[in-house]
């Protein structure tokens, strides 16, 4: 499938809404209001629904028929058993692409219901119509009318993010965090059971489209393992394929049957999957928040040699540790850079070697800026983490601290990695998480990736390095 | 050393603090403050500092020898050149025991200040004046003035957990995020170089004391392994050691050198000592709170049958492959547990089997209520782990919801487990967190342990079944 194909589905004109209402617990209310409420003034979505006149001030229409003008794309939301006349309509109408929300097809595991599934993706391949779902949340494209269920008010503005999955639930999960976070999405499709349109065609889009720079998929279960191993192994020459590959037990393979009609699959032939096609591993939808932040903020990553800084022994011994469980090492300073920085703490309660341990965490720019200098002038020195707390006596986000950190980074040319732990847990400390949460925006905003925990990082430190290795087919 | 020799440390009825001022900022200023607010009536903390007449109302004494009263603690904050006048002091007034906080000795690596530190031991030592620290931030004991710097208004009620850690940062931190989400410590120990008392005192302490029943332990290095080695076997035959060895890499063991003039000791070793001792191994913070929480709220947890509860199917798939990867079991239920669900779920869209995919995250109790009730009563259940999403059109904390959970797990017996994600990650959704929050309380008040994720929750249960099984002499 060429990238031209997508246009009916990523950017269609007209859309109509087949099941549309103006009840926003319904998934009808919801795709109909949200799109109605995303488009632009090129743009026209059409509500169908033969029960009601009007919805939301836009004229309804019985049957998909009746409207006088052509259609790009329909949302299918009525109930499995009206599918077929819904599908049949769209046809008739000439409509080029349909996205089916409704579930009660294969993942049943009911004949009946497989039987349905297949006649309507028969009958709608005959005509050339093209279908995503059934059993899906649909398509979020920032700059169209359409998004995914539950119909949230996502942003317009499109980034460089590609997100596929056949979970509704977790495209809509991955990317409300991903956006609330600051980053951009290009095109997130949710596609259920991947009855006609599926991982190939997506991946193939993803890995065509040079406005999109990383690929995140979630994968139950593909058709045609070979040739997606293929197209995993092309795509991964240029830009990161992040895959989390669910149901590889025994029983989540029952539980990926059950839920969209797929084979798991075997561990052992995964595990072969990706070592074959250099595509990134993740388990858990943080792993992939991590993963996604931290390929948006250093795509090109490979700096081994670390100076760690933090403000509290235990968290630079932490540092020290977890980097060179990953093969990264903090080399100890020369005299001249642990003098440099000395100058800048008091005498005791900290440490100049490398780790740099402030000796406190309340981090002032006066002093932090000129020993951030002196760590990034090291030779020795690479790239720099550091461990920032958010905590009691300096919850409110400090834009000064954030620039003296970004300058730093600016002026050296190294990159930077922020740590900010979740310190606060408790309904009381909840300013502090506002704080943090406005500090990761702002450091992500700059291209500082940003993780909870040392931990986190350097295990997405580690899979950038390995990635960039293969791609450009050194070792590590 | 006899429980009985810590009252004065943990209890005492007078206090010093050496170097007090009126200044927040200063070391001096905040643990007198903080001393001074918690104590009782029958409490006294007295200040001492040449410099002034009076701190907060309280009349100042030049030298502690000055005050007239018996002295049973005395906390140290002056400068590491002022100490050995402030134990000459001590021994002169006859204070039963001290916490240097001061730093400045042996983590410096400089030989006149591993001088000073052995000088000011062996002073104490010849006079019976017991230390903690130097390089410490003290004692944190609920229900005596003793607070562990940076000096919060930690809650007075006492609870079951005592931690112990030579990083003054690492025991602040923790029993932070412990304390805020309302767990109550009995005991923190900060011990900074471990010059007097060190890793043996504390945990016999802990040990033989009855109303501690987990240990919270991060090492960095320990004086004597073999007897370390000997006491932790002999306390995690009655009750859980956690420790978090940190310093094991090369590059981390210079760290540790740096922070508590500690040795950090092999990796082969270590792995032999979790080998032998059934202590419970943990890397960062993360690992540590979720451990504590796991063990506070299920200390004897063994089931290995579980449902697993989600609305969505990737979180079910997720919760069935996580759950077998640590031999866990998530056993297809009978027909008749089957029929049960079904009739409060909609026709499709859900999964009955198990794991159970409730189709939506949106948890309505009159119908969560009768599915609970089912997945319970299946006799191939022993365990609950349920996801819930804590998001966008459901933000508000549901005390109905909470407590239909609380409810079934009550009415059943059976051990539940929750899994509130971080669903929420900016500024915008902050409200959301403050609810996860609000919920995460009240589920771990009433014994329900809260996790991130479903791969941590699960990580801690494995952990939680190895130490029973080999606390009890059972194989896994």
């Amino acid at each position: 499938m060429k990238r031209t194909d997508f246009h009916p589905i990523f950017h269609p004109r007209s859309i109509a809404v087949i099941g549309a209402s103006s009840d926003p617990v319904k998934f009808g209310g919801r795709m109909f209001l949200s799109a109605h409420n995303r488009k632009s003034s090129e743009q026209v979505v059409y509500p169908v629904n033969p029960k009601v006149n009007e919805i939301n001030g836009a004229r309804a229409y019985a049957r998909i028929q009746d409207i006088d003008d052509d259609i790009d794309f329909a949302i299918i939301t009525v109930p499995a058993s009206h599918t077929l006349e819904a599908v049949q309509d769209c046809i008739e109408k000439g409509v080029k692409a349909a996205e089916i929300l409704s579930a009660g097809f294969a993942e049943t595991g009911r004949p009946e219901d497989a039987a349905r599934e297949t006649e309507i993706l028969d009958l709608a391949k005959r005509h050339g119509l093209r279908i995503i779902g059934p059993n899906c949340f649909g398509v979020y494209s920032p700059d169209s009318p359409l998004t995914i269920l539950p119909g949230p008010d996502y942003p317009k503005s499109v980034g460089a993010l590609g997100v596929m999955a056949q979970s509704g639930g977790f495209t809509s999960n991955l990317s409300g965090r991903i956006l609330e976070m600051g980053l951009r999405i290009n095109k997130a499709v949710s596609y259920g059971n991947a009855g006609d349109l599926h991982e190939i065609d997506f991946l193939s889009y993803f890995g065509e489209n040079a406005d999109v720079s990383t690929v995140a998929a979630y994968v139950e279960g593909v058709r045609d393992g070979r040739r997606f191993l293929e197209l995993v192994r092309n795509v991964t020459r240029e830009k990161p394929v992040i895959v989390w590959k669910a149901g590889l037990t025994d029983q989540g393979g029952r539980a990926v049957a059950s839920h969209t009609a797929s084979l798991g699959g075997s561990n052992h032939i995964w595990e072969g999957f990706f070592r074959q096609t250099g595509a990134i591993p993740a388990v858990g939808i943080d792993e992939m928040v991590d993963l996604i932040v931290g390929f948006h903020c250093l795509p090109d990553f490979d700096a081994r040699r670390f100076s760690a800084v933090g403000g509290g022994g235990a968290i630079v011994v932490a540092a020290a540790d977890a980097l060179e469980k990953a093969g990264l090492s903090v080399l100890p300073f020369s005299k001249e850079t642990r003098d440099a920085i000395r100058a800048y703490l008091p005498p005791h309660g900290n440490s100049v070697k490398n780790p740099v341990d402030m000796g406190s965490p309340m981090y002032v720019p006066k002093t932090f800026r000129p020993i951030l200098e002196a760590v990034t002038a090291s030779s020795q020195v690479d790239a720099v983490i550091i461990e920032q707390l958010v905590f009691l006596f300096r919850g409110d986000f400090d834009e000064d601290l954030a620039e003296t950190i970004c300058q730093a980074r600016d002026n050296s040319g190294k990159p930077f990695i922020l740590v900010l732990p979740q310190a606060s847990t408790g309904v009381k400390g909840i300013d502090i998480e506002t704080s943090r949460r406005k500090y990761r925006e702002w450091y992500i905003s700059r291209s500082i990736p940003v993780f909870d925990s040392l931990e986190r990082a350097v295990t997405v430190l580690g899979k950038i390095i390995r990635y960039n290795a293969y791609r450009t087919g050194r070792t590590v």
